[in-house]
């Protein structure tokens, strides 16, 4: 399914630097599996506009329709997306309207509450409505500046805020939505065995793909040596409608247990989501 | 300092549906920053051959100078960075001895402690002991397969396991030595402000950065409404030596400081790492 095809690009230096943990992407990469899609790369960048241009351009390159950006969109010098975007796309930046309109209420109610005395539109604030030529500007529910969508030839590109609630938030009311059209269902279960070692668990793992190859198994080794080592299994699978998906899950994960129990192996604690 | 040029790239499906949290590309790059080297980019990408053949091209197409990849390095059929790699670098997949003894004397010792039976030389055993031409393995203390170094026209490609103890253990006893020729050193300071919307803030600190370009400023909203929220300033630099970054760093918070209490603005908590 090319059509459903996701990537991130997190922008920020305290994310290279090992300050700020990159749970933006995390989150975003699990609402895409949950809603259907198929995340391909995330790339983490600096904030630098030739950085930003360079990567959204290897995306679109690479044949990405869903492009999700997350940082950088707010007042001060270093919030350089959507100059990097513009770049990549070779748009102007322009201020919107509708953008302006938006930011403008947002000091207006900070007003009304009283904690600023008189709105001032200042370059800081007019910049985060300056969006590349063609945006939609997406409200922002938490936060101040908005989200922007820019349709490009019919591929989609979203640039977020990096505060993570705002983010979050901008994503439900705004890319959510869009997603209907994607109506795939994701499905996952993982088992907990011990007794066997990795390596001659990926035998028997073959031999489960070989004979389903529509799931996807992946081992994942839990602690320290090899020989006194658990290992979690995770079976998951994609399709057309949810009931399908369980049972490419169910079936391989029957015939894998019982190909385990055969070699010496046996379930630990089992859990599923 | 071109030569100071990081990136990495994470393997793994498991990253990408949102099941794990890239806490590996988050410890190196605090180490790699620590150490002095500038990491400009984190890749993602799945357990495909042609992705991680393609971010390994595109990484040396941007003159990367240390390219470290983790995860993928295991005994099972999704275990394929060596196979990239490989094929990103034109080099044939070869059994290395230095690998096999390696994991020929983890297996002895399972033995000799009960864990196993007998060493068997599987071909999923062997699988991690192929390695591009021209490789060197890379003593893993934690884990069974041996991390790898390709030494690319002068410039280094790590490929470490995705298992945060054994990467971690690889990294410290092999990459690390290497980086000494680095020789920078990287000092950073935090202060929490409040009372200052971040859009006033932000032309503040354009003229400190006019002042002192050689620092980088930072600010990271912290909670929600604008108005109502606390900032924190991040305030960072690398420098020949250390007292010199510090210099810098703390001469730039300072005058920082002095225009944010002149603009109505007040310190909060203050932190230092």
């Amino acid at each position: 399914m090319e059509s459903d095809v996701f990537e991130i690009i997190s922008v920020g230096n305290e994310l290279l630097i090992g300050k700020t943990l990159n749970t933006n992407a995390h989150w975003l990469a699990k609402m895409i599996t949950e809603l259907g899609g198929s995340l391909k790369r995330c790339t983490v960048i600096r904030d630098d506009v030739d950085d930003i241009s360079l990567a959204v351009k290897e995306s679109m390159k690479r044949g990405v329709n869903w492009l999700i950006l997350s940082g950088g969109l707010g007042p001060t010098y270093d919030d350089k997306t959507l100059l990097g975007v513009a770049k990549a796309l070779n748009r102007k930046l322009i201020i919107k309207d509708d953008a302006l309109k938006m930011i403008e209420e947002k000091y207006e109610h900070m007003v009304h509450h009283g904690t600023l005395k008189k709105v001032k539109l200042t370059p800081a604030r007019v910049k985060m409505a300056t969006l590349p030529r063609g945006s939609r500007a997406l409200p922002n529910s938490v936060g101040t500046a908005p989200g922007v969508l820019i349709d490009e030839g019919g591929r989609k590109i979203f640039c977020l805020p990096g505060v993570p609630a705002e983010m979050e938030s901008i994503f439900r009311e705004s890319v959510m939505p869009m997603m209907m059209s994607v109506r795939r269902f994701y499905h996952e279960k993982s088992v907990h065995i011990m007794g066997i070692l990795e390596s001659d668990l990926a035998p028997l793992i073959e031999k489960a793909l070989a004979n389903n190859p529509l799931v996807y198994i992946k081992s994942h080794p839990k602690g320290h040596g090899e020989g006194m080592s658990k290992i979690e299994i995770q079976v998951t699978a994609t399709a057309e409608d949810i009931s399908t998906a369980k049972k490419w899950v169910e079936d391989s994960l029957e015939q894998l247990k019982s190909m385990i129990i055969e070699n010496g192996g046996m379930m630990d604690k089992e859990s599923t989501s």
